[in-house]
């Protein structure tokens, strides 16, 4: 038996917690023990039924952290007490074109979403990461070192990795001019990532307020979008840009800091962009494209880079008693820069 | 001197001609005389000031074939008798990065284009193919085939080279699934390029009365935008989409089609678009990017891609006599699919 936070529709209620069933062992699953569980602006769409898809009782929770308990009879890769993640995936079909491609995220029949997706195996609704274990298939629980703070880790399974991917994918490399745009739990993970990667790093921002903080985090500057003076001098400047605006917003003024055939990439909001002018395209041959997540393999590649490079998020530590609180204040941008669940708290609650 | 047809601003009056000086033959440049100009929508564009940039009197035209009456003495490439073009490049830099990457339509110091462009050597603006002469610098200046049919040859030096450049740069090969978007002087080109390139074709529109003339040009079918059942059906299938829609309109739609990682290129329209909704981008790691004319060396290519596949755009003849009413019914969608002016006619009104 397992311990969960679950949430309830009626009255948007806070999460409280109960005990669930989670499926037996499978030849092929990991069951983990729950050490850390990263709070993801996701889970409170989901959790307030923003887009109209979710099934309650709902355990959220896609970024977790924990110690295999138990593995199936023909698990390979993991043993009793390895640390390990589990994403935002646990499932995919395995055979279409972008599962092929290792881009288990984007699968053509509908990868399986670590809370509130279609278990195809077990039916029923899988279960999230604000929870004592969870039980997984071998093939999409990833290898942690313990050479990084275990408890910063968790977030690096969702906010680390979709900033990771676009990156990787549109080869940002050493000496690179990377703006990174909207300062969050996304944003803060792009400086840290991009400059890693050898990248100067641009923090482009509205608030003067978050300069010295994108600085400690690692950008080398800092550009305030509502400067026209300043946005006009760095137009035509940036290799890449990741664009981490949680919100509809105007992209236009962003788009013309690219060089000739360089990418500006959403991965803050799917709710869209105001009008976008075409030639901000056409002259220069730019291209804004979106990016979700990333694949299995490249989660695992992001977290032997963090390991390598020593990044791990910026995070608060709370108790699963502080969660309704905590989702208000990720809300209203209040937090530096991720929440993270000691999961130790739902143990002693549930005891 | 030469007989160039111009328009000036007061009343939007026809286009009447004049004799005009043109510069002398400078060692590098290469003098021709004009035999065709294909009329563009942006010759409309300018000589109306849509945008205003327009300094008259304009004479537009950027899409010319004619022969080399004369050479510069250190012109080496052309000589008395070639047939040659020119397209909507006169002259650019030749130092900043677009220049050096070949790319002289982006270049940073600005390219000079055909007409109503300060001319930098000369002083004055740049005057165009509704002319009975051009004089152009030898590396601006493209070899024609005697090959194709040299009446037709003319709009490939603009609506050939925009949708050319684009199908290349993002590598449409043999077998890929190419949807062109919008059936007129450009996406009509864009079939028959796309086609020539070895992919499977769809054209894609509004209108089912033109799905005959778009088999007839090359596709391999046609999906009706407005069909809603064979637009879900179609989604996530395209490999490329070239839009040449040439005004503001929504292409949430359009990006649905597109398979993970494919790009929807705009070539049509710098006005812009609809909202854009950005889970298009996200799911499936889409982009939408957009792209102007080509560069001199890819020019070249195409024309000779366009010489080995007998590729030629659909034309109608008209005198110059005849432009104002052409002006017309390009802006109402009615020529199948680009106006040729053939130069003697202006040559014979201004004997």
């Amino acid at each position: 038996m397992t311990v969960s936070a679950y949430g309830v529709p009626q009255e948007r209620a806070p999460l409280e917690h109960m005990k669930i069933d989670r499926r037996e062992t499978r030849p092929n699953d990991v069951r983990i023990d729950i050490l850390y569980c990263g709070v993801c602006h996701t889970d409170i769409h989901f959790g307030h039924d923003d887009w109209g898809m979710t099934e309650f009782p709902l355990v959220p929770g896609h970024e977790i952290v924990g110690r295999v308990t138990e593995t199936g009879s023909d698990v390979t890769r993991f043993k009793e007490g390895d640390l390990v993640g589990v994403g935002c995936l646990v499932d995919s079909c395995g055979h279409c074109g972008s599962c092929k491609d290792g881009d288990e995220q984007y699968c053509e029949n509908g990868a399986v979403q670590t809370y509130n997706s279609p278990d195809p195996v077990s039916g029923g609704m899988t279960m999230g990461g604000y929870s004592t274990s969870v039980t997984v298939v071998e093939d999409f629980v990833l290898k942690v070192s313990e050479k990084l703070d275990t408890k910063a880790v968790a977030p690096l399974l969702c906010a680390g990795i979709t900033s990771y991917s676009p990156l990787r994918h549109w080869n940002v490399k050493k000496g690179d001019k990377v703006g990174v745009i909207g300062l969050g739990g996304l944003g803060h993970m792009g400086i840290k990532l991009a400059a890693a990667m050898g990248a100067e790093v641009v923090m482009i921002t509205r608030s003067a307020d978050k300069a010295e903080d994108a600085k400690r985090l690692g950008a080398d500057s800092v550009l305030l979008s509502g400067d026209e003076k300043a946005m006009a001098a760095a137009a035509g400047s940036f290799d890449f840009l990741l664009n981490t605006i949680p919100v509809k917003h105007d992209v236009n003024p962003y788009l013309t800091l690219l060089k000739k055939d360089a990418t500006m990439t959403i991965v803050g909001s799917i709710d869209g962009t105001d009008e976008l002018f075409g030639g901000n395209l056409v002259f220069g041959r730019r291209s804004l494209a979106g990016s979700l997540i990333g694949g299995i393999a490249e989660t695992q590649e992001m977290l032997d880079f963090c390991a390598e490079h020593g990044v791990v998020p910026d995070v608060e530590m709370i108790d699963i008693g502080d969660i309704n609180d905590a989702w208000k204040r990720v809300q209203s941008s209040e937090v530096k820069y991720r929440f993270v669940i000691d999961m130790q708290s739902l143990k002693a609650q549930a005891a």
